[in-house]
C-alpha cells in the first residue's frame, strides 16, 4: 500500500509533504517522527500535510521531527504553497492558507511563465524591548545597543518576528566563531526567552550575508524569520535599503520591509526533489 | 522524467538503489553526490547501482556521498542482494555478485517463507600483526595485548577484515567516553594505517554489545566489518562461542566464524523504506 509523498526543500530546509485532504492520517505526530528519521525513514526537517480548511483556500499542518506541531515555518510554507498551486488545488497565484499562526497569504512568483519562488507575508516586526523580549536595554527600540558577551562588547539590534532575534553586524564572517558565540548569546540574561542570533555582514545597500545560531537548534542552513529580522536591523541602522537579498548558508532570500503596511515580505525558492511511496 | 529509485537501510546504514542494467547513468559519482545530500537531495550514506555482469549473476557498484567508489559495504550488499532477489533478477536464494572486492555470494535467509535477512561471506579474518597492520606488538597474533592510550592501559585484540580493527573489551559501556577515546586509538602510533576501534561488552557466550569509532567517520550506527572483528576477538579471548549476536547502535548482526572454511559469515537485516522518482 504505502503513503504517497513528495520531498521538497527551500534553502536547504527539507520537508516531506503529504496530501491528506481525506484526513486519513490518524497520528501525524508519530508519522512525522518515523518519516523524518534520517536513517530509518525518509529523512527531513519536518512533515507537512495538506488538510481541508473551512476558513481559507487550504490548510497546512506542519510537524517537527520530534512529532511536535509547529505553528509556522517560512521555508516550509513556500514548499507547501508551490505544491498546492502546482496540484491545482488553488485557482490563483495568491491564496489563503490556514496555519497555526493564523491565515497567511503566500504568492507564487513567476518570471516568463516559470515559477521562480514564493513570496510570504511574514507580518510586522516587533521592536519594543519588552515585547521581544529583552532585559537591561531600557524601554523602546533596541537599536545599536551594547551588550557584553564572554568578556567582549558587541553592538546589537533586537527584533521579534514572533520569535526573538538579536542581530550583530560583523565585518568579516570568516573571523566568526559561531559555535562559541551563538550559545553565549542564546543564554545571555538580556534574553529572558533566549534568542536567535544573526551575525551579519553588509556587502552593499541591497546585499547582506548572514549566518544564524537558532535557539534550541544550533547553526542552521536557513532561518526565514532570522532573514526578516536581519533586514529590519540593517534598515534601522541605515545599512541597507528596505529591500535586500540575504544570503544564508543554505541559499538566498529576498526580504522587503514594506513602507505601505509595515509588513515584512520574504521571497525565496521552493524546489521539489523527488516523489515517493513510503512503505 | 526523473530517475526511479528505492531507498533501503540495514542497521541504520542507508542507501539509494537504482536499477541501471541499461547502463544509462553516465556519471554515477556526480549522481551519488547529488542524491546522497541530506538537504538538497534524497539523503543517504551511499548510492548503489545494479549493473550487468559477465562474471557473476549480477554486479553491484557502490558510491560514497563524496562520489568516490567503494569496493564493498557489508550493510549495502545485504540491501542490494535482497532487492535483486525481490526483483526476480536472480533465480535462487544464493547467488554471485561482482563487486570491487571480487565476487561475493550473498544468501537470502527465510523463515516460514518470509525473508528475515541476508547472509554475506565476509572472508577470512587476518590476524598477523604486520598484515593488519599494527606496530610494537611484535610478530604473530595481537590477542589480549596491552597498549597505552591517553595515559591509561588497555587490553586489545587486533583483526583485519580487509580494514584494520582494534577490539577493546569493556565491562560497562555506559562509562565509555567514545568521542575522546575513539580518535586517540584511531591515531595511535601502534596503527600505521589508523584503525577502527570497537568497544565491546560481552553479555554471555552468544550475545555481545558493541560500539564503534570508525576510521575517518567517527561514531557510526553500524560497522559490518567491525562486528566481524568483534566476534573474532571474542572467540580468540574465549569470551564467546564461534557464533554470536552483535548488538550495534543501529541494530543487530549475527556473526559466525566457520570452523570449516575459516570464513566469517554476517547475517543481518535489509529493509526497503520507500520507492521514489528523483526529479
Amino acid at each position: 500500500m504505502g503513503i504517497e509523498f513528495t520531498k521538497w526543500q527551500g534553502c536547504g530546509n527539507d520537508f516531506v509533504l503529504v496530501d491528506d485532504r481525506s484526513e486519513s492520517i490518524k497520528d501525524p505526530a508519530e508519522l512525522s517522527r518515523k518519516m523524518c528519521d534520517r536513517h530509518y525513514g525518509i529523512g527531513a526537517d519536518g512533515l507537512i500535510i495538506i488538510r481541508p480548511s473551512d476558513k481559507a483556500d487550504t490548510r497546512m499542518r506542519i510537524y517537527n521531527t520530534d512529532g511536535s506541531e509547529a505553528e509556522m515555518c517560512g521555508n516550509g510554507i513556500r514548499c507547501f504553497a508551490r505544491w498546492v498551486y502546482e496540484l491545482g488545488l488553488v485557482p490563483v497565484e495568491e491564496f489563503t492558507v490556514e496555519t497555526g499562526a493564523g491565515i497567511l497569504v503566500p504568492k507564487i512568483i513567476k518570471e516568463n511563465g516559470r515559477i521562480t519562488g514564493v513570496r510570504v507575508d511574514m507580518g510586522q516586526p516587533v521592536l519594543d524591548a519588552e515585547k521581544i523580549p529583552t532585559k537591561g536595554f531600557g524601554t523602546g527600540r533596541v537599536v545599536d545597543k551594547t551588550i557584553e558577551v564572554l568578556g567582549e562588547t558587541y553592538h546589537v539590534t533586537c527584533v521579534s518576528m514572533g520569535n526573538p532575534h538579536c542581530v550583530v553586524l560583523w565585518d568579516d564572517l570568516s573571523t566568526l566563531d559561531i559555535e562559541k558565540l551563538g550559545p553565549a548569546f542564546e543564554n545571555h540574561p538580556a534574553f529572558p526567552n533566549r534568542v536567535n542570533t544573526e551575525f551579519v555582514s553588509v556587502r552593499d545597500k541591497n546585499h547582506v550575508r548572514m549566518r544564524v545560531w537558532e535557539r534550541g537548534a544550533a547553526v542552521t542552513m536557513a532561518c526565514g524569520t532570522g532573514a526578516c529580522a536581519t533586514l529590519t536591523a540593517c534598515v534601522l541602522n541605515d545599512r541597507t535599503e528596505r529591500q535586500a537579498e540575504i544570503e544564508l548558508d543554505g541559499g538566498k532570500l529576498f526580504i522587503e520591509w514594506s513602507e505601505k503596511d509595515n509588513h515584512i515580505y520574504m521571497t525565496g525558492p521552493a524546489e521539489e526533489v523527488y516523489k515517493g511511496t513510503y512503505i
